[in-house]
Protein backbone atom coordinates (compact mmCIF):
# COMPACT_ATOMS: atom_id res chain seq x y z
CA UNK A 1 0.00 0.00 0.00
CA UNK A 2 2.61 2.68 1.08
CA UNK A 3 3.03 5.84 3.02
CA UNK A 4 1.49 7.52 0.57
CA UNK A 5 -2.24 6.07 1.65
CA UNK A 6 -4.17 8.37 3.65
CA UNK A 7 -4.65 7.57 7.29
CA UNK A 8 -8.44 8.93 7.16
CA UNK A 9 -9.68 7.04 3.88
CA UNK A 10 -11.48 3.98 4.05
CA UNK A 11 -9.12 1.09 3.50
CA UNK A 12 -10.76 -1.41 1.67
CA UNK A 13 -10.39 -5.71 1.02
CA UNK A 14 -7.30 -5.04 4.05
CA UNK A 15 -7.09 -8.72 3.90
CA UNK A 16 -5.66 -8.46 1.00
CA UNK A 17 -1.82 -7.20 0.53
CA UNK A 18 0.98 -7.60 -1.94
CA UNK A 19 2.43 -6.10 -5.46
CA UNK A 20 -0.70 -6.15 -7.85
CA UNK A 21 2.19 -5.08 -10.55
CA UNK A 22 4.26 -7.50 -9.83
CA UNK A 23 2.11 -10.54 -8.70
CA UNK A 24 0.24 -10.36 -12.46
CA UNK A 25 3.24 -9.46 -14.46
CA UNK A 26 5.19 -11.96 -12.70
CA UNK A 27 2.95 -14.65 -13.24
CA UNK A 28 2.35 -13.53 -16.91
CA UNK A 29 6.78 -13.27 -17.31
CA UNK A 30 6.61 -16.67 -15.73
CA UNK A 31 4.32 -18.41 -18.07
CA UNK A 32 6.24 -16.59 -20.97
CA UNK A 33 9.46 -18.57 -19.56
CA UNK A 34 7.45 -21.75 -19.20
CA UNK A 35 6.38 -21.78 -22.88
CA UNK A 36 9.44 -21.35 -23.78
CA UNK A 37 11.70 -23.49 -21.95
CA UNK A 38 8.52 -26.41 -22.73
CA UNK A 39 8.69 -25.69 -26.58
CA UNK A 40 12.60 -25.80 -26.67
CA UNK A 41 12.82 -29.15 -24.51
CA UNK A 42 10.20 -30.47 -27.12
CA UNK A 43 12.52 -29.12 -29.88
CA UNK A 44 15.10 -30.83 -28.69
CA UNK A 45 13.85 -33.84 -28.44
CA UNK A 46 12.67 -33.93 -32.19
CA UNK A 47 15.98 -32.70 -33.12
CA UNK A 48 18.63 -33.08 -30.51
CA UNK A 49 21.57 -31.63 -32.95
CA UNK A 50 20.12 -28.60 -32.72
CA UNK A 51 20.85 -28.04 -28.92
CA UNK A 52 23.10 -24.86 -29.56
CA UNK A 53 20.49 -22.68 -31.69
CA UNK A 54 17.40 -23.98 -29.32
CA UNK A 55 19.53 -22.94 -26.30
CA UNK A 56 20.92 -19.49 -28.13
CA UNK A 57 16.93 -18.76 -29.39
CA UNK A 58 15.73 -19.69 -26.08
CA UNK A 59 18.08 -17.62 -23.90
CA UNK A 60 17.45 -14.86 -25.30
CA UNK A 61 12.93 -15.52 -25.33
CA UNK A 62 13.80 -16.33 -21.66
CA UNK A 63 15.53 -13.13 -20.88
CA UNK A 64 13.06 -10.94 -22.83
CA UNK A 65 10.42 -12.37 -20.91
CA UNK A 66 12.26 -12.32 -17.50
CA UNK A 67 12.85 -8.63 -18.18
CA UNK A 68 9.49 -7.89 -17.87
CA UNK A 69 9.49 -9.56 -14.16
CA UNK A 70 12.01 -7.13 -13.22
CA UNK A 71 10.26 -4.01 -14.25
CA UNK A 72 7.53 -5.16 -12.05
CA UNK A 73 10.24 -5.82 -9.55
CA UNK A 74 11.30 -2.38 -9.54
CA UNK A 75 7.74 -0.51 -9.80
CA UNK A 76 7.29 -2.74 -6.89
CA UNK A 77 10.30 -2.05 -5.19
CA UNK A 78 9.54 1.73 -5.60
CA UNK A 79 6.12 3.44 -4.18
CA UNK A 80 4.23 1.06 -6.69
CA UNK B 1 -9.36 7.56 -11.61
CA UNK B 2 -10.19 11.28 -13.22
CA UNK B 3 -11.83 14.54 -12.77
CA UNK B 4 -15.33 13.28 -12.70
CA UNK B 5 -14.64 11.24 -9.55
CA UNK B 6 -17.11 12.98 -6.76
CA UNK B 7 -14.83 14.29 -3.98
CA UNK B 8 -16.95 12.90 -1.27
CA UNK B 9 -17.03 9.58 -2.42
CA UNK B 10 -15.14 7.04 0.11
CA UNK B 11 -12.25 6.22 -2.25
CA UNK B 12 -11.63 2.44 -2.23
CA UNK B 13 -8.67 0.21 -3.40
CA UNK B 14 -5.97 3.50 -3.63
CA UNK B 15 -3.42 1.14 -3.59
CA UNK B 16 -3.73 0.35 -7.06
CA UNK B 17 -3.77 2.79 -9.84
CA UNK B 18 -3.93 2.30 -13.71
CA UNK B 19 -5.86 1.82 -16.74
CA UNK B 20 -8.29 -1.31 -16.16
CA UNK B 21 -9.39 -0.61 -19.74
CA UNK B 22 -5.32 -0.69 -21.67
CA UNK B 23 -4.13 -3.95 -19.32
CA UNK B 24 -6.72 -6.01 -19.93
CA UNK B 25 -7.24 -5.36 -23.53
CA UNK B 26 -3.60 -5.00 -23.68
CA UNK B 27 -3.11 -8.26 -22.41
CA UNK B 28 -5.21 -9.94 -24.66
CA UNK B 29 -4.39 -7.98 -27.88
CA UNK B 30 -0.47 -8.89 -26.57
CA UNK B 31 -0.99 -13.04 -25.81
CA UNK B 32 -3.17 -12.90 -29.93
CA UNK B 33 -0.25 -11.30 -31.26
CA UNK B 34 2.34 -13.69 -29.71
CA UNK B 35 -0.17 -16.73 -30.99
CA UNK B 36 0.00 -15.99 -34.31
CA UNK B 37 4.07 -14.79 -34.41
CA UNK B 38 4.52 -18.09 -32.27
CA UNK B 39 2.27 -20.26 -34.96
CA UNK B 40 3.51 -17.85 -37.77
CA UNK B 41 7.27 -18.74 -36.86
CA UNK B 42 6.54 -22.58 -36.08
CA UNK B 43 5.11 -22.55 -39.74
CA UNK B 44 8.55 -21.06 -41.68
CA UNK B 45 10.10 -23.96 -39.93
CA UNK B 46 8.13 -26.31 -41.51
CA UNK B 47 8.05 -24.86 -44.51
CA UNK B 48 10.83 -21.99 -45.21
CA UNK B 49 8.99 -21.96 -49.10
CA UNK B 50 6.16 -20.32 -47.73
CA UNK B 51 7.71 -17.27 -46.12
CA UNK B 52 5.96 -14.69 -48.09
CA UNK B 53 2.39 -16.03 -47.58
CA UNK B 54 2.73 -16.53 -43.73
CA UNK B 55 4.53 -13.26 -43.39
CA UNK B 56 1.39 -11.57 -45.28
CA UNK B 57 -1.05 -13.30 -43.17
CA UNK B 58 0.80 -12.73 -40.21
CA UNK B 59 0.89 -9.15 -40.26
CA UNK B 60 -2.74 -8.76 -41.07
CA UNK B 61 -3.82 -10.96 -38.21
CA UNK B 62 -1.20 -9.01 -35.89
CA UNK B 63 -2.79 -5.62 -37.03
CA UNK B 64 -5.88 -6.82 -36.28
CA UNK B 65 -4.69 -7.55 -32.79
CA UNK B 66 -2.71 -4.70 -32.32
CA UNK B 67 -5.49 -2.71 -33.01
CA UNK B 68 -7.83 -3.88 -30.17
CA UNK B 69 -4.69 -2.07 -28.05
CA UNK B 70 -5.05 0.94 -29.77
CA UNK B 71 -8.32 0.71 -29.51
CA UNK B 72 -7.90 0.44 -25.53
CA UNK B 73 -5.21 3.09 -25.69
CA UNK B 74 -7.74 6.03 -26.87
CA UNK B 75 -9.76 4.80 -23.96
CA UNK B 76 -6.93 4.62 -21.73
CA UNK B 77 -6.07 8.80 -23.05
CA UNK B 78 -9.58 10.10 -22.28
CA UNK B 79 -11.41 9.63 -19.66
CA UNK B 80 -11.58 6.00 -19.70
CA UNK C 1 -24.42 0.46 -12.19
CA UNK C 2 -27.90 1.22 -13.53
CA UNK C 3 -30.39 3.40 -11.12
CA UNK C 4 -31.57 0.55 -8.80
CA UNK C 5 -28.36 1.03 -6.95
CA UNK C 6 -29.32 3.26 -3.84
CA UNK C 7 -28.42 6.58 -3.85
CA UNK C 8 -27.18 6.62 -0.20
CA UNK C 9 -24.94 3.51 -0.16
CA UNK C 10 -20.88 4.04 -0.71
CA UNK C 11 -20.18 3.60 -4.17
CA UNK C 12 -16.97 1.91 -4.83
CA UNK C 13 -14.15 1.30 -7.21
CA UNK C 14 -15.89 3.63 -9.11
CA UNK C 15 -13.46 4.18 -11.04
CA UNK C 16 -14.63 1.14 -13.32
CA UNK C 17 -17.73 1.11 -15.44
CA UNK C 18 -18.95 -1.34 -17.43
CA UNK C 19 -20.89 -5.10 -17.80
CA UNK C 20 -18.54 -7.18 -15.50
CA UNK C 21 -21.55 -9.67 -17.92
CA UNK C 22 -20.53 -9.32 -20.95
CA UNK C 23 -16.91 -8.56 -20.48
CA UNK C 24 -16.38 -11.76 -19.09
CA UNK C 25 -18.84 -13.64 -20.60
CA UNK C 26 -17.77 -12.19 -24.41
CA UNK C 27 -13.71 -12.60 -23.41
CA UNK C 28 -14.92 -16.33 -23.41
CA UNK C 29 -17.23 -16.49 -26.11
CA UNK C 30 -14.34 -14.63 -28.37
CA UNK C 31 -12.04 -17.15 -27.28
CA UNK C 32 -13.81 -20.16 -27.57
CA UNK C 33 -14.86 -18.69 -31.33
CA UNK C 34 -10.86 -18.10 -32.19
CA UNK C 35 -10.41 -21.78 -30.80
CA UNK C 36 -12.86 -23.04 -33.18
CA UNK C 37 -11.66 -20.69 -36.52
CA UNK C 38 -8.19 -21.65 -35.63
CA UNK C 39 -8.46 -25.28 -35.40
CA UNK C 40 -10.55 -25.29 -38.70
CA UNK C 41 -7.89 -23.29 -40.77
CA UNK C 42 -5.12 -25.57 -39.65
CA UNK C 43 -7.56 -28.55 -40.46
CA UNK C 44 -8.32 -26.86 -43.39
CA UNK C 45 -4.72 -26.33 -44.39
CA UNK C 46 -4.02 -30.41 -44.19
CA UNK C 47 -6.73 -31.18 -46.09
CA UNK C 48 -8.15 -28.83 -48.24
CA UNK C 49 -10.80 -31.68 -49.57
CA UNK C 50 -12.40 -31.44 -46.58
CA UNK C 51 -13.53 -27.73 -46.49
CA UNK C 52 -17.29 -28.30 -46.71
CA UNK C 53 -17.64 -30.87 -43.48
CA UNK C 54 -14.75 -28.66 -41.82
CA UNK C 55 -17.06 -25.07 -42.65
CA UNK C 56 -20.29 -26.98 -41.30
CA UNK C 57 -18.90 -28.42 -38.13
CA UNK C 58 -17.01 -24.77 -37.70
CA UNK C 59 -20.08 -22.53 -37.79
CA UNK C 60 -22.21 -25.17 -35.51
CA UNK C 61 -19.44 -24.62 -32.86
CA UNK C 62 -18.91 -21.01 -33.44
CA UNK C 63 -22.77 -20.33 -33.21
CA UNK C 64 -23.19 -21.94 -29.98
CA UNK C 65 -19.98 -19.86 -28.77
CA UNK C 66 -21.72 -16.82 -29.89
CA UNK C 67 -25.12 -17.53 -28.14
CA UNK C 68 -22.96 -17.67 -25.17
CA UNK C 69 -21.96 -13.49 -26.01
CA UNK C 70 -25.53 -13.01 -26.83
CA UNK C 71 -27.32 -14.32 -23.49
CA UNK C 72 -24.62 -12.02 -22.03
CA UNK C 73 -25.68 -9.63 -24.14
CA UNK C 74 -28.86 -9.90 -23.20
CA UNK C 75 -28.37 -9.56 -19.74
CA UNK C 76 -26.29 -6.60 -20.17
CA UNK C 77 -28.94 -4.56 -21.64
CA UNK C 78 -31.63 -5.76 -19.13
CA UNK C 79 -30.93 -4.14 -15.04
CA UNK C 80 -28.15 -6.55 -15.18
CA UNK D 1 -24.48 -11.98 -0.84
CA UNK D 2 -27.08 -13.91 1.61
CA UNK D 3 -29.24 -12.85 4.61
CA UNK D 4 -25.97 -13.71 6.54
CA UNK D 5 -24.47 -9.98 5.58
CA UNK D 6 -24.66 -7.17 8.18
CA UNK D 7 -27.54 -4.98 7.32
CA UNK D 8 -25.38 -1.98 8.83
CA UNK D 9 -22.11 -2.80 7.15
CA UNK D 10 -21.42 -0.93 4.04
CA UNK D 11 -21.82 -3.11 1.04
CA UNK D 12 -19.69 -2.31 -1.52
CA UNK D 13 -19.54 -3.52 -5.51
CA UNK D 14 -23.26 -3.75 -5.48
CA UNK D 15 -23.44 -3.64 -9.11
CA UNK D 16 -22.14 -7.16 -8.97
CA UNK D 17 -23.78 -10.15 -7.39
CA UNK D 18 -23.68 -13.83 -8.17
CA UNK D 19 -22.14 -16.30 -6.92
CA UNK D 20 -18.31 -16.19 -7.11
CA UNK D 21 -17.84 -19.88 -6.25
CA UNK D 22 -19.73 -21.46 -9.09
CA UNK D 23 -18.85 -18.66 -11.36
CA UNK D 24 -14.77 -19.52 -11.40
CA UNK D 25 -15.17 -22.97 -10.93
CA UNK D 26 -17.82 -23.78 -12.90
CA UNK D 27 -15.40 -21.91 -15.68
CA UNK D 28 -12.26 -23.97 -14.57
CA UNK D 29 -14.66 -27.37 -14.96
CA UNK D 30 -16.10 -26.54 -18.47
CA UNK D 31 -12.82 -25.30 -19.73
CA UNK D 32 -11.38 -28.85 -18.05
CA UNK D 33 -14.42 -30.52 -19.75
CA UNK D 34 -13.79 -28.94 -22.74
CA UNK D 35 -9.88 -29.80 -22.93
CA UNK D 36 -10.98 -33.73 -22.54
CA UNK D 37 -13.96 -33.56 -25.45
CA UNK D 38 -11.70 -31.39 -27.52
CA UNK D 39 -8.84 -34.30 -27.47
CA UNK D 40 -11.09 -36.92 -27.36
CA UNK D 41 -12.32 -35.91 -31.14
CA UNK D 42 -9.09 -35.14 -31.79
CA UNK D 43 -7.95 -38.56 -30.93
CA UNK D 44 -11.07 -40.45 -32.87
CA UNK D 45 -10.29 -38.64 -35.92
CA UNK D 46 -6.56 -39.58 -35.65
CA UNK D 47 -7.61 -43.42 -34.78
CA UNK D 48 -11.22 -44.10 -35.50
CA UNK D 49 -10.85 -47.91 -34.34
CA UNK D 50 -10.10 -46.64 -30.62
CA UNK D 51 -13.68 -44.93 -30.23
CA UNK D 52 -14.76 -47.22 -27.57
CA UNK D 53 -11.75 -46.68 -25.32
CA UNK D 54 -11.55 -43.05 -26.11
CA UNK D 55 -15.04 -42.83 -25.07
CA UNK D 56 -14.74 -44.53 -21.55
CA UNK D 57 -11.29 -42.94 -20.79
CA UNK D 58 -13.16 -39.41 -21.91
CA UNK D 59 -16.37 -39.83 -20.36
CA UNK D 60 -14.63 -41.16 -16.77
CA UNK D 61 -11.98 -37.34 -16.91
CA UNK D 62 -15.53 -35.23 -18.07
CA UNK D 63 -17.10 -36.94 -14.90
CA UNK D 64 -14.21 -35.95 -12.44
CA UNK D 65 -14.30 -32.42 -13.90
CA UNK D 66 -17.84 -32.07 -14.24
CA UNK D 67 -17.96 -32.62 -10.22
CA UNK D 68 -16.06 -30.05 -9.19
CA UNK D 69 -18.52 -27.41 -11.16
CA UNK D 70 -21.37 -29.78 -9.16
CA UNK D 71 -19.28 -29.13 -5.61
CA UNK D 72 -19.21 -25.37 -6.45
CA UNK D 73 -23.10 -25.61 -6.53
CA UNK D 74 -23.63 -27.16 -3.63
CA UNK D 75 -21.55 -24.58 -1.70
CA UNK D 76 -23.02 -21.90 -4.26
CA UNK D 77 -26.73 -23.25 -3.22
CA UNK D 78 -25.92 -23.37 0.38
CA UNK D 79 -24.74 -20.06 2.33
CA UNK D 80 -21.77 -20.01 -0.28
CA UNK E 1 -9.58 -12.58 6.94
CA UNK E 2 -8.54 -13.32 10.02
CA UNK E 3 -8.97 -11.49 13.77
CA UNK E 4 -6.60 -9.14 12.77
CA UNK E 5 -8.67 -7.82 10.88
CA UNK E 6 -9.52 -4.23 13.20
CA UNK E 7 -13.21 -4.05 14.03
CA UNK E 8 -13.66 -0.46 13.10
CA UNK E 9 -12.69 -0.68 9.78
CA UNK E 10 -15.57 -0.95 7.41
CA UNK E 11 -15.30 -4.45 6.07
CA UNK E 12 -15.77 -4.53 2.36
CA UNK E 13 -16.32 -7.32 -0.44
CA UNK E 14 -18.02 -9.69 2.90
CA UNK E 15 -19.64 -11.84 0.14
CA UNK E 16 -16.54 -13.19 -0.45
CA UNK E 17 -14.26 -15.36 1.84
CA UNK E 18 -11.21 -17.66 1.36
CA UNK E 19 -7.82 -17.38 1.09
CA UNK E 20 -6.59 -15.64 -2.21
CA UNK E 21 -3.00 -16.79 -1.92
CA UNK E 22 -4.39 -20.53 -1.95
CA UNK E 23 -7.23 -20.03 -4.42
CA UNK E 24 -4.29 -18.51 -6.75
CA UNK E 25 -1.33 -20.72 -6.44
CA UNK E 26 -3.40 -23.68 -5.74
CA UNK E 27 -5.00 -23.20 -9.21
CA UNK E 28 -1.64 -22.67 -11.29
CA UNK E 29 -0.26 -25.25 -9.56
CA UNK E 30 -2.70 -27.91 -10.45
CA UNK E 31 -3.14 -25.80 -14.05
CA UNK E 32 0.97 -26.90 -13.99
CA UNK E 33 0.54 -30.00 -12.76
CA UNK E 34 -2.37 -31.03 -15.25
CA UNK E 35 0.25 -29.96 -18.52
CA UNK E 36 2.59 -32.27 -17.23
CA UNK E 37 0.30 -35.27 -16.32
CA UNK E 38 -1.32 -34.45 -19.80
CA UNK E 39 1.97 -34.34 -22.06
CA UNK E 40 3.64 -37.06 -19.86
CA UNK E 41 0.02 -39.08 -20.99
CA UNK E 42 0.39 -38.31 -24.47
CA UNK E 43 4.34 -39.18 -24.68
CA UNK E 44 3.49 -42.68 -22.97
CA UNK E 45 1.02 -43.00 -25.71
CA UNK E 46 3.79 -42.31 -28.26
CA UNK E 47 6.51 -44.25 -27.10
CA UNK E 48 5.79 -46.83 -24.59
CA UNK E 49 8.86 -47.58 -24.02
CA UNK E 50 10.02 -44.35 -22.76
CA UNK E 51 7.85 -45.06 -19.64
CA UNK E 52 10.19 -45.16 -16.80
CA UNK E 53 12.18 -42.10 -18.12
CA UNK E 54 8.76 -39.75 -18.66
CA UNK E 55 7.37 -41.40 -15.13
CA UNK E 56 10.83 -39.80 -13.42
CA UNK E 57 10.93 -36.65 -15.01
CA UNK E 58 6.68 -36.48 -14.71
CA UNK E 59 7.32 -36.68 -11.04
CA UNK E 60 10.33 -34.58 -10.82
CA UNK E 61 8.07 -31.85 -12.13
CA UNK E 62 4.87 -32.68 -10.94
CA UNK E 63 6.56 -32.29 -7.33
CA UNK E 64 7.91 -29.31 -8.50
CA UNK E 65 4.48 -27.62 -9.22
CA UNK E 66 2.50 -29.11 -6.08
CA UNK E 67 5.48 -27.35 -3.67
CA UNK E 68 4.05 -24.19 -4.89
CA UNK E 69 0.76 -25.07 -3.64
CA UNK E 70 2.36 -25.95 -0.41
CA UNK E 71 3.49 -22.72 -0.02
CA UNK E 72 0.46 -21.43 -0.95
CA UNK E 73 -1.10 -23.66 2.26
CA UNK E 74 1.37 -22.68 4.73
CA UNK E 75 0.48 -18.80 4.37
CA UNK E 76 -2.94 -19.29 3.87
CA UNK E 77 -2.76 -21.52 7.01
CA UNK E 78 -0.82 -18.93 8.62
CA UNK E 79 -2.19 -15.33 9.23
CA UNK E 80 -1.67 -15.16 5.32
Amino acid sequence: MGAAAAADAPVVAQGINGSLTLAVAGAGAAIGIGMIGGKAVEAVGRNPGAFGNILTLGIIGMALAEAVAIYALIIAFGGR
